[in-house]
């Protein structure tokens, strides 16, 4: 009976299990088509029943949502600025928080930003929020006091996007080192924004 | 009977018909799920019965994958280099028929960066091939010979990211003139690169 098997589900409490099978999911989001097969293979890999996925996440769709929001909450708890540093030092400080946070959690942040959940708008509506808050925070750091200009906006968008295709890139090349891939993002705002302050 | 309807299937070439759905689905796949639903709106925009959409695209993937493609197709012919301009005034050129070309195709520009199409592993990899043509454009253009350094190589990635940021930001807000985001996108270019030649 697999329920009496090593590290069958009596062995978890309802929270390690629902953490248990949003880590696998998210690394399988990270690679595979999102269908039906995908919630099979999580099932397989957590050594549950499809029933028993379900009764946790009723849809593939409402598993892919958890699983996006989970990896987006994640994230900017620890992009939060340290009001104590000087604002270039709170940007590089946030920028190696999250390159470390990628490289921590690398199917979680490929999932997150290159995979194939992203064609659910449930999804695009969590990442868009995710992306709002820390436009919001990097904005505030270079124009602190508000009314930032709009073409600074539209450049710190445009930068968000340039992180994000650097950090994939590393993650799946790296051909520049961790320090390296920071140092390129952390050069490309000031260069884009000119110095903060 | 719709056979006999103003518009209807019998005064087009297959050709005609052909280029006439793509463009309808172009323009629904820039903005809902790709799902049959959109197959169908697309038969019922078209004013042809889903039987003749299947005739033309096998499956809903043929077809969102004959959208990505023909976009895909469309905008390298407008971006490649005129070889008797200096290198700078090359790429200047090159970003001014990119932002024409994605105001001119605000729907297959939208359906083929931020659509719901991105989650189908043939559409991606359509625009990996794309993307890695105009990379090595580019980079041709920065480093003409050959041998150019890695870090070139991954900043002029990130930027092809953050130019297809700036130009959906700009599709949708208009905060910008579009002259304003090409130059925008062009100092980015040089300020991570370095001037060119």
């Amino acid at each position: 009976m697999p329920a009496n098997a090593p590290g069958s589900r009596s062995r978890m409490t309802v929270e390690q299990r629902r953490d248990q099978l949003l880590r696998i999911g998210a690394r399988l989001l990270a690679d595979r088509p999102y269908d039906e097969v995908w919630v099979d293979q999580v099932a397989e890999l957590a050594q549950v029943s499809r029933g028993l996925l379900y009764h946790y996440f009723p849809t593939k769709r409402d598993f892919a949502t958890a699983i996006i929001q989970t990896e987006a909450d994640r994230m900017p708890a620890m992009t939060e600025p340290d009001p104590a540093l000087p604002v270039a030092e709170q940007l590089v400080a946030g920028l190696d928080a999250y390159f470390r946070y990628a490289e921590d959690n690398e199917a979680g942040y490929r999932a997150l930003h290159g995979g194939a959940a992203l064609a659910d708008e449930k999804v695009r509506a969590i990442l868009a929020a995710n992306h709002t808050r820390q436009e919001d925070w990097i904005v505030d750091a270079l124009h602190p006091g508000g009314g930032a200009p709009v073409a600074l906006r539209v450049a710190v968008r445009g930068w968000m996007a340039f992180i994000v295709a650097v950090c994939l890139d590393w993650l799946r090349d790296r051909a520049l080192t961790r320090d390296e891939a920071r140092d390129l993002c952390a050069r490309a705002l000031f260069q884009l924004t000119g110095p903060p302050g």
